[in-house]
């Protein structure tokens, strides 16, 4: 490998292991690298320590947060008798970003993969139930991935609330806003037939 | 911007600045750098401030280099009589990736683009010519890009170098290997069929 110094090699060998990456992409990231004025390198170097030290979960709702509680759980505007379950942090993000939701959440870090070994006792579904028991909770809107596990791990925690006295709600799925019906496929059509409502 | 901490929004702030990363890639790529073991952040950020530091140009062809010299010029087992003039650094990386190639480099640093204020003297072409003054070199190979402005920049240097009894030569173009042919664009084509040799 005689084509780049090692300290652009090494750097490439760093980048192409991000998802999505290959050699190629990392090649031409390192030579953005490289580029760049040195002050915004010491800064996207500083940025990626910062993440480390700064980052942890939410103790109530296991967000990504840079406090112990992080700033949707502490806010007091938001409506905390509803509660909207989610996978990841970054589906969080997503829901934040619609504007469409005022209420808290609860991340699960995980779905439901019995083939992947992954139980309920894998992701923080007691600590759901904890808050619910608590009692302030009216409504869980459960929306986990349409994925055959995300489905599967809506109804389990469906299941798991019917004993208490709250409203249990499910994000709708159907056809995109703005998709074309004939690059919808036939799954997803099916069920935005059925859940078809009054106009 | 609820969504995220702003340790996290800072690193997609940075990493949406490089070349083909939208806002949805580098939110992907901060999760990753955020799931990463704390040694590998570690080794990531230093690996940058690394490349910032220890790179430099090589004194004689301008290839990216961790020395005043480069491995290349400064290799004895090398074809010093041959030159092959590339626009970029990694076109460089491409040719010895490939393996058909045992001389020396030059690397413009750029290519001639009057639309872009880029004349000769913006270009590595002077030192170029004092290259081939020194009189070691027999042979020239053009091997800048097959777009517009890499034929004017080759016919330019082309033109430059035929008060010099040397051998100016330009790389092959037409179909690529394992290409099919119905892909294949009319201007390569053409080219192709121009440059068609006996078997």
């Amino acid at each position: 490998m005689y084509h780049y110094p090692p300290s652009i090699l090494n750097l490439i060998k760093h980048l192409s292991r991000f998802p999505g990456i290959g050699e190629k992409t990392a090649e031409r990231l390192a030579m953005h690298i490289l580029k760049m004025p040195r002050g915004d390198a010491e800064q996207l170097s500083h940025s990626i320590m910062a993440l480390k030290k700064s980052i942890q979960l939410c103790s109530m709702c296991f967000a990504l947060s840079d406090s112990e509680i992080c700033k949707i759980c502490s806010d007091a505007s938001r409506d905390s008798a509803t509660l909207c379950v989610v996978e990841q942090p970054g589906d969080m993000a997503s829901i934040e970003k619609s504007g469409a939701y005022r209420g808290l959440y609860h991340i699960l870090q995980g779905v439901l993969s019995p083939m992947n070994n992954i139980g309920p006792d894998e992701i923080h579904i007691k600590e759901l139930m904890e808050r619910i028991q608590s009692g302030r909770v009216r409504e869980v809107v459960l929306a986990t991935s349409t994925s055959v596990e995300g489905e599967a791990t809506a109804s389990f925690i469906a299941e798991k609330l019917a004993r208490f006295e709250i409203k249990v709600t499910r994000i709708a799925s159907g056809v995109p806003i703005g998709g074309d019906l004939k690059y919808v496929d036939q799954v997803t059509l099916r069920r935005a037939m059925e859940t078809r409502h009054a106009l």
